[in-house]
């Protein structure tokens, strides 16, 4: 058939194979996993929204130690919390959170958010990383020009055509059309429409992007394995970005209960949620949500609902507890494996990307 | 490549091309629609859910005198409202409905919900239908039975794995996958678990199917074009299912201030509701969804609150009101277009495909 897998995508980002990481914030993407996708071929991308920037820092010199090849890291491009966002209803939040807290053994935690874009942007200007992503919004138009003046490239997460007409008027070298069956955080910008996020299938949001812009767009959203690469080429994308893949693989950050409760999921076990971070995001529906949604409540503004479930997700984690961790995964769980490096992933992808279009093993098209 | 778009699934249902009409139930499918489709060579379907048993019959014939072609018949198998169903809420709706019929300036109206699902399907059997295919449910065991005898082809529409492994335990002959992205109802068996539908995106449900049942799959749900055919081929389905492509046909019955609210929408402008029938289906949120909403009211049971607000829907179509109609509608309208003939969508569609496949033009593969 026609569909090269060397895409003009792999050529602007100096890439082998069409193949990015997701963004995955808190954990899952550590420099190992990183340096492993971009090292296979691939873009890896450190998730880097949760972290301080001495701490992005510090990632970025360990995944530059594992590969020379290029790799993204990812930013919440969102806005910061108003001063009409309703703050005073932190009490009330955090006296039903408290029942958990008590399950858990825990103690009621303060509550503190820190803004830390503009440090962590700089971080990655300084660091001169060769690609900035982001969710939720572009990068502010001057951080926007300062990045593009070092050279580096920018890509934009969007769920709706607009946002993607958005993204390529602001100077996007590239944007993630992320359709609902992603896991994670859902991108859209502005909730005030979409209060749970756009949530349109991958399948149907990939072409009618491609259909009204020019620059390169990545599938992203339930892309499993070489049949999602190809089909998303088919659909008009240039490449795809694979998050819940690669949470099972050997290097990922993820906890080994979240690892098993992923591979024990089925297509049925996610529900888009706003209990964890007050922004809405696709995850296994366990006991946090559930009691979460028992309450009644409105959650709190991101990232504020974020920060005062921080310390229950944390004591989760000590605890190897999946019921109170925010199990991020897409759609298509069925299709994860276990025990696999990234390489294998990568290539195994690609291995079954070519044989769908007609060849039978990984050549390297600069050879 | 290795995409072929005459496959085991067109030879099993006797058409050239991979390409089914869904069932549309209410209006759109008309005889003409149904036979334009299977002349061109695809699998055109009767929505017959709502018709009278009669009035079935006669479209069957209607469509015999414009094709030789196969065809399908579709039907709502799904259980009758139970006893235990909160009947007694009817008063309560009604005061609430009959807000909008001021609007419309028309009376109150009863309310009466006939199940006529065994007379439909004795009319399938005794005009031997070529195809039955179901939503909400696998036909009941006897009359599988009765349709395998008399050589008539089964399919049930599935939106899980799950459901999926039912239909072809009872035997059915091929699934639908439908995924989110779909219009109109959603399939989901039994609403117990996922009370707004299960919800998985086409891109997601349709290779974890593929890979779980050997009988062929068809994909449904976003599905607008060349590239979704064979984007779903990739996937592993055997075919496609399209509906909301061919509600903007010549042939198609929905009402012409439907049609234009289709070619108006968007990718966000849809939602899936309960406000029309009490099952879940996606359409474009009009003011018939905002003013339910509004309600806080919980719909009656399926097929009771489709029955209470059919005389608002009707009364719509007499005023070109689309604001109180039922306008069912997929997650890929801006792939729509105006004044085509069924037989141009097909053709079209699978003009792209094989160009996608590397060849180009249509070609008969039995000749």
């Amino acid at each position: 058939m026609n569909m090269q897998l060397y895409t003009e995508l792999c050529q602007r980002f100096g890439i082998r194979y069409p193949i990015f990481l997701a963004g995955m914030a808190g954990g899952p993407s550590t420099a190992e996993l990183v340096a492993a996708v971009s090292d296979a071929g691939g873009l890896g991308t450190l998730g880097a929204a949760y972290m301080e920037p001495a701490a992005i820092r510090q990632s970025i010199q360990d995944i530059r130690k594992l590969t020379d090849k290029p790799f993204a890291v990812n930013l919440f491009a969102s806005a910061a919390t108003k001063a009409s966002d309703n703050l005073d209803r932190i009490g009330e939040v955090q006296h039903e959170l408290n029942r958990m807290r008590e399950t858990l053994g825990i103690p009621q935690a303060g509550c503190g958010s820190a803004d830390w874009f503009e440090k962590q942007f700089t971080v990655l200007l300084e660091e001169k990383v060769p690609v900035i992503s982001t969710a939720f919004g572009i990068l502010p138009e001057p951080l926007m020009r300062q990045a593009k003046a070092a050279n580096l490239l920018v890509v934009t997460m969007v769920t709706t055509v607009n946002e993607a007409l958005m993204a390529e008027q602001a100077g996007c070298d590239a944007i993630v059309a992320q359709g609902s069956d992603a896991g994670g955080h859902r991108g859209t910008f502005d909730l005030t429409e979409h209060p749970m996020g756009a949530n349109i299938g991958t399948f149907s949001l990939v072409p009618q992007i491609v259909d009204q812009v020019k620059i390169p767009v990545i599938a992203a959203g339930g892309v499993m394995d070489g049949r999602g690469l190809v089909a998303s080429l088919v659909l008009g994308a240039q490449g795809v970005q694979m998050g819940t893949r690669f949470l099972t693989a050997l290097e990922s950050g993820a906890h080994e209960v979240y690892k098993q409760a992923l591979l024990e999921s089925t297509e049925e076990s996610t529900v888009i949620t706003l209990a964890f971070s007050g922004r809405p995001a696709r995850g296994i529906r366990n006991a946090f949500i559930k009691r979460w949604d028992a309450t009644g409540l409105e959650p709190l503004p991101f990232p504020v609902q974020n920060t005062v479930t921080r310390d229950i997700r944390n004591a989760a984690n000590r605890q190897n507890n999946p019921d109170y961790m925010s199990l991020w995964a897409g759609q298509g769980t069925r299709r994860l494996t276990s025990g696999q490096r990234a390489k294998a992933i990568v290539y195994e992808t690609i291995q079954e990307a070519l044989s769908l279009c007609g060849s039978s093993e990984i050549t390297d098209p600069h050879e």
